[in-house]
């Protein structure tokens, strides 16, 4: 991938607002790890863990954040050296270009509207009453369901699915393989069997929202569900009818959030969480990997755990189970020495029998 | 979505079977939950707890089980609201009727049968010798293996697969990127590699089971893998090879059912839990969410935990944890006050050195 | 499926190297599990407990490890059964062969290579500078990214996605709705938002790798997401950027495997275990299900539990667990008898107030 262009080190530092400490002349033409970086090679440190393997890297140059003596080559230091590495990786990685235009293959309803910047892959779907915005990338074998909205530079990958009714905002990003806008999970059941409550309502992705591969996105029942700006959300998540994500979450891969929960602004959940229905968790919550959350959740809570508790909580209680054999154990003891001693004490003084 | 079709109120209790109080000939052309529901919508009261909001709503109209004094708007009541409610949202929202016929870009093998009734959409695929039945909608971009069969009034989202050798009942829902009959996962290790066994077998959905986004559904080693009538599954479940899932079952987000195992009519697992391979789930058992279920499990049981254990016991359990750190501590206060107590009866007794 | 060819039993000892006890002139066309078997089948008894069943069943034959007496059937015995059932699956059940060349419908791009022997199925999309390797299958609707190369003899099921810089071994099976090369998930907070870092590196996966169904390997930031020969990953597993899988490693359904980590070869991890980021399985280790790893885990070891713990000590843990609530009970009646005894020892003696 890329287009291993060169750039002189004087280049990179002015582009990243770097300062570098000697040869701007120099050029590199690629971006590594410390530990397979070339000299032809910039590498980065970004945490000073890092430090022995950027002595021992053989990178023709490094970004980093605090000065560190005897580098083998070159540094651009600057202070937040991550977002410079994400400029680092924007340089000598650009996007693609969107290629405007409908391909042949694909298959548009005449009535569909496809900003004429937008690019349509090799055997998309559009159907009717779709609308696709400014430099959106509709990738091959896309689907697009009927009076389904993209906003401007949003990126569809392969084998997307967005059923009727979705609405996607702003530089959204699908991975391959994802479903927005299946049915809700709802049924009514009446003795005998479960009937189907009709799934109606829509979906609403805001801008820069990320979603992974292979994940699902109900409709709501009525209404909609709804992701908000700027959350991004890894592979394999499962969002139920009527959920409502807040700005700037993260849901890493495999968590599952039940119909009707709402997930807080900032909140953070860890790999296979999941949240059950109708619960609300709070705003910058954290829950660990594998946490089942089955109450609602306030503000800034850190939970552990199935049933979900107090992450200090859990961890003392993780702790403390290690000896819960050993416990039993001496509490046994104790019972045997107690009875002892009241046997002594009852023969000393003649005792009573209703300990 | 839904064509905003107007009713009245006098024909809608007719519809559901309901009793109107009053103005039956008001009509209202949308339904909406209590919160955003607007003079042209009806609304519904289908659990008590609700009547706060019901008062508060500007609904025009209400669905109500049970009377409500000073309802702001007229009210329809009936004895069963949530199948009332599946029966006005199918009147205010029909499924699109099937168009019939196969769209010009679909690829059908030429010795496949699809009833002239059925729909074939945009990009789909029929492989030889399937049989698609009446009234069928295959949506664009599904992938239909070889002598696979699908029963009548079955619907398949876009991007499904349905493997060779697959047989799915009538008026079954696929939605959108499942896959039914992928190999199941077999293999003899032979002590250098995995050897695959071949998986040989096929899939049997039955009558009336709806399937979410983005599930597996494994094909058996031999013989078949079914999910028997009436089953409901949610998005991102996985079957394995030659599992059974009897009659009405509930299989909720992210469920996985390992190779062999059985689960019996209407059990219920709530999100995330695992089943072990060659188990034996009862009729009517229920799991609480992320149980890991390692044995067979009886008729009716109810299971919680990791591994799993009988509900009520894993919540006396959680309970009591809280209660351990400070349980541990309590103990060693214990063991010195014995031990003291001993020390000093021994003094006052001359002792033994025994305890 | 399969074509019901049939063998005389004299025939197929021969092709499985086993021992015959009569009747080398019958024949049978068909494998069957010991339950339903007719006449007309082998079936097999790959494991002493099933020797009732065996002698219950009606198989025209059986292939058995060691004698059973008694059998209904004519039995072929071998050392290996389960290995000699792969064989007799593979020649009732051969592989269909593959018909080379590109449907018309597929749409290739002028610079990938296609070899000759390889078959493209209907409306598969192959994009610039991909290598397809001999008699690869690529099945209807796959989607296979620019650069990205695919092994002699591999297969990719239908709606498989490879993004581009992909590469795959020989004899890799992919199965349907599999996405390799998504984005990883990484984002850098600036304070305000969740920036993307470029994921610019690709995806490896060695010579008999066999991936289920819906599955997501994510590329790498830098680098490559590595998965090693002959390792074998179950439906719906996700697997982050930069990870590394070891050779002949197990990971059973839904597993996660979070960004960074590494599991070893021959590594077995149970049906949805989660990985944490940035951790070492050594090989050989062994995860039982839904175990959740937060630490690095040492070769050969087995854990369970979340988070993870010694197999042995978390078995004991839980058995432990069941007398908990009984423990806390046990515990305050010993406090009462000990406080007693402390009063009446006072009592006695003149006592002292300080316990």
């Amino acid at each position: 991938m890329g287009g291993r262009t060169s750039f002189t080190l004087g280049r990179l530092a002015e582009a990243l607002g770097a300062s570098l400490d000697r040869d701007p002349g120099k050029t590199v033409s690629g971006v590594a790890p410390l530990e397979t970086a070339t000299a032809d090679d910039i590498s980065f440190v970004t945490d000073p863990r890092y430090r022995d393997a950027a002595l021992a890297s053989r990178a023709g140059a490094f970004l980093v954040a605090d000065p560190i003596p005897n580098l083998p080559a070159p540094a651009l230091r600057c202070s937040a050296p991550r977002h410079a590495l994400i400029d680092l990786l924007s340089l000598f990685f650009p996007p693609p270009a969107v290629v405007p235009g409908i391909d042949s293959s694909a298959v548009v309803a005449k009535d569909a509207t496809v900003d004429p910047t937008a690019s349509v892959g090799t055997l998309a779907v559009i159907e009717s009453g779709a609308v696709i915005g400014a430099r959106v990338r509709v990738h091959p074998l896309v689907y697009i369901g009927a009076g389904t909205r993209v906003g401007d530079d949003s990126v569809l990958y392969p084998h997307v699915v967005l059923r009727e009714g979705v609405t996607l905002g702003r530089r959204v990003i699908v991975h391959a393989g994802t479903v927005i806008g299946a049915d809700g999970f709802g049924y009514a059941f009446d003795g005998t069997a479960h009937r189907k409550i009709p799934q109606v309502g829509g979906v609403i992705i805001e801008d820069d929202v990320e979603i992974g591969a292979n994940v699902a996105i109900d409709r709501a029942t009525l209404g909609d569900t709804i992701v908000r700006r700027g959350t991004k959300i890894d592979n394999l998540v499962q969002i139920g009818h009527n959920v409502e994500v807040g700005e700037a979450a993260i849901l890493a891969g495999q968590v599952g959030i039940a119909g009707s929960s709402r997930v807080g602004a900032g909140a953070v959940l860890a790999g296979q969480v999941g949240v059950a229905d109708h619960v609300t968790v709070g705003d910058g919550a954290m829950m660990a990997a594998q946490t089942g959350v089955h109450r609602d959740v306030a503000a800034g809570e850190k939970l552990m755990g199935t049933p979900a508790r107090a992450m200090t909580q859990a961890k003392r209680i993780w702790i403390a189970e290690a000896h819960l054999p050993e416990l039993a154990r001496r509490l046994t003891v104790m019972e045997r020495r107690v009875a002892e001693l009241e046997a002594r004490l009852g023969a000393a003084r003649g005792g009573n029998g209703d300990a």
